[in-house]
C-alpha cells in the first residue's frame, strides 16, 4: 500500500544548487508516494533562530501526522546529533541545534529520539551533507511507516532556546530586539501584544517606539493604512509588533535589521 | 472520493519566510488531495501588474478547472473585496485589485464573485496576512467541491486594468513603454507585433529603438544570433517586443527598468 | 491508466517570472498525473557547467524511470538540437549543448535521440523559450508513455564536455580551477580526492592551497570544526575540495568565483 504522507522541507539551503534537489531525490527513492512540499529554502544562511521561526510559523496548518524536515545545520558532522520529535499531530526531523524550539514550544506531549539507527541513513554519510545522508533519509522511512521509537533511544536533554523575550526597563519601557526582516522589508519584533497590551488597545495611549534613533508614534490594522513613506506599528500576522511601510521596505529606511534594540516607551 | 484538483500560487512572498509554507499548509489541512503547484512567489514586491503578467502568461496551459491564487495584496486587511472567478476553464482567487486582469481579459464568459461566506476562512482571519486566511483556505474549499456560488454574491465592478498600450505619435513613432525585466535582464515592451508590424515583416524597413539614450537598430529571431554586447530588439515568447543581449542583461546595459519609456520610430 | 512518473525540473529561469510556472502547466496539461518536482532554478544564467553540475549531484537519487528536464539554454531558437537521452535507469530531455555532460558521464548504456517530432511539441514553437514549447511537451509525453524511440533519431555526436580537470605542473603543483560558488560561498573546486590523495591521507603532509593572493594551511572534516574567520580546505558532499569559512562566506573572503584559478602545493 503506498504510503502517502506530507513532507515538508524547511532549509537553508537556497535555490541555486542541487541541495534541495538532491534531498528530494533520496526522499522519493526511498518513498516514491511520500508527498514532497516546500515550505521555504531561503532561510538565512546557518541561522538557526531564522529556521525556528520559519517552521513555527508554518507547520501547524499541515495535515496530522506530517514529517517536518527542517535542516539549518551550521553544526554538520560535528558531535551535534540528528534528532526526530513526535508531537500530538507532527513529526519532526532535524539537527539537535535548537531549530524546532519555537515549534515545540507551543505542542504538547512532545518525544524526542537521538536518531542512531544509522541503517535509515544513506551510505557513506558525508560530513558536511546531512541533510540528504541523514534527514531526508530518514523522514523518507518514517513516512513509509517506520516506527519513530526504532529509530533510536528517547532524549529530554535536546537542545532547547527561547526566542529572546522583550524586557521591561525600571521606568517601565519594553525594550525588545528585531528577529527577523521578511521578504518586504517588514522589521519583525519580539514584542506580542501580550507584552504591551496597552499598545494595542482600543483607546491608544501616547507612546513613542525607539529604533536606531528612529521614533515611530503611529500604530496602523493594515498596510495600506499607512502615509507615503510613513513608518508605523502593527500587529503583523507573526502575533508580534512590526514596524512596516506601506508598499516599501521599513528595513531600509530605519535600517534596522536582525538584533536591532526596539524601545517601546509610553504612559502606563 | 479525494478531490485531486490543481492549485496554482503566484505570489510576492519569496522564498525567505514561511508566508507561501503556511499557505500550502492550510491547503492540505483543508483537502489532503488537492495538487499544489508553485507558479512564481518572486513577483515584486506589491507589484500587482507584475503579478497580473505572470499569472496571466502560465494560467492557461494547466488542465481544466485548475484553481490559480494569485496574492499580491498591497491592500490586504482595507476595505478591498477578496474574489473568486470563474471563467470557461479555470478558476482564479485574488484579491480585487486588478491582479487578475491580464488573464480575465483573454478569456470568456467570466463570472466573479466577492467572497463573503466567512465560514470558509481561517479564524480569526488576521489583517495582514489574507494569502494564509483567505485566499489558501477558499481555494482549498473550492477544490473540495464548494459550489463557487456558495462563496458570495457574484459582482461585476470588479477592479480591471489594461496593461498600458503603445501610443502612435504624430510623427508616426510607436512609444510605448518597459512592463517588466525578467531573470535575464531582458528588457519586456508593451508593444506587440500588433502594434508594428513593419517591424516583423520579411522585409525589415530602416527603424531604430529609443529607449533611455541607447538607439537600438537590430532585431534578431533568436538570443544567440546577438553580437557580444550588442542589444537588439526581438519578439519575446510572452509576444512583447524586448530588448535584450547575448548572454547578458540588457537592462544593465540600457539602465532601463520597469516605467522606461520605449519608442520605435521608422519609415513606416 | 494513470501515468504517474517523475518530471524534474532543472533551469536557470528562477523565480520571478512565469517561466518555471509555465513549463509546469504545459506537462499537467498534458499528463494531470505526473509528478513534477523542482531541482533548482537559480542556476546561474547562461551557465551550463552551473546547470551541468546541478542535475549531475541530484539525478541519480530519484527512482528508476524518472524523467529529467534541464533547460540552461543560451542557444534556444538557434540550429542547437533538442535532445532526450535514456540511460540504465533515468531519461533526461535538454538542449544539446553539453547540459548533459556531467550526468551522462556517471551513466552506462547511453542512448541520445535528436528530438524531431514536432508533433510533441507545443504550437507554435516560439524562438525563445523551448523550455515550455519543446522540453516540458516532450518530458509529458514521455512520461505518458510515448516510446523514446518514437521522438527521433539515435544520434552520437551529441555535445558532451569533461569539467575542466586539474594538472599536475612540473613541480609537483595540482592546478585547479573554482567550479562554482554555492549559496554558502563554499568555493567549489574541481580537484578530488584522487587528484592529490595525500592531501586527504590520515597523517596529512605539510601543504599550501593558493587561491587569489590567499594562502590556506588548515584542512577540516566538518565546518564548525573552522576557527572564527579562518578559510580552510574541506572535502565537501560533491566529492570536490572546497574552501569554506565556518558560519561564513569563503568566496566573499577569498574574492574568488567561478574560474578562479587554485594551486596545491605539498611535500610528496
Amino acid at each position: 500500500m503506498p504510503q502517502q504522507r506530507f513532507i515538508t522541507l524547511t532549509t537553508d539551503f537556497g535555490g541555486s544548487d542541487h541541495y534541495v534537489g538532491a534531498m528530494k531525490g533520496v526522499i522519493f527513492g526511498i518513498n516514491p508516494s511520500a508527498l514532497v512540499v516546500d515550505i521555504a529554502h531561503g532561510v538565512a544562511s546557518y541561522d538557526v533562530l531564522d529556521g525556528a521561526l520559519a517552521i513555527a510559523q508554518a507547520y501547524s496548518y499541515f495535515p496530522p501526522d506530517t514529517i517536518h524536515v527542517v535542516v539549518v545545520d551550521p553544526g554538520v558532522g560535528s558531535a551535534r546529533r540528528p534528532i526526530v520529535a513526535r508531537t500530538e499531530k507532527h513529526f519532526f526531523v532535524a539537527p539537535d541545534n535548537g531549530v524546532l524550539s519555537l515549534a515545540l514550544e507551543r505542542e504538547q506531549r512532545v518525544h524526542v529520539c537521538e536518531i542512531s539507527s544509522d541503517h535509515y541513513f544513506l551510505q557513506p554519510v558525508s560530513q558536511t551533507f546531512h541533510g540528504r545522508d541523514v534527514f531526508a533519509a530518514v523522514a523518507a522511512w518514517l513516512s513509509k511507516g517506520v516506527e519513530f521509537a526504532k529509530l533510536g533511544d528517547e532524549i529530554t536533554d535536546y537542545v532547547r532556546f527561547r526566542a529572546p523575550k522583550p524586557k521591561r526597563t525600571e521606568n517601565g519601557n519594553i525594550q525588545g530586539v528585531v528577529l527577523k526582516v521578511d521578504k518586504f522589508g517588514n522589521v519583525v519584533t519580539n514584542i506580542t501584544r501580550d507584552d504591551v497590551p496597552q499598545l494595542f488597545a482600543v483607546e491608544q495611549p501616547q507612546f513613542k517606539i525607539l529604533i536606531s534613533k528612529h521614533e515611530i508614534t503611529t500604530l496602523r490594522t493594515f498596510y495600506a493604512d499607512g502615509a507615503p513613506g510613513e513608518v508605523f506599528g502593527i500587529l503583523g500576522s507573526m502575533g508580534f509588533l512590526e514596524l512596516s511601510t506601506n508598499r516599501g521596505s521599513a528595513a531600509r529606511t530605519l535600517e534596522a535589521g536582525k538584533g536591532t534594540e526596539v524601545v517601546v516607551s509610553g504612559k502606563w
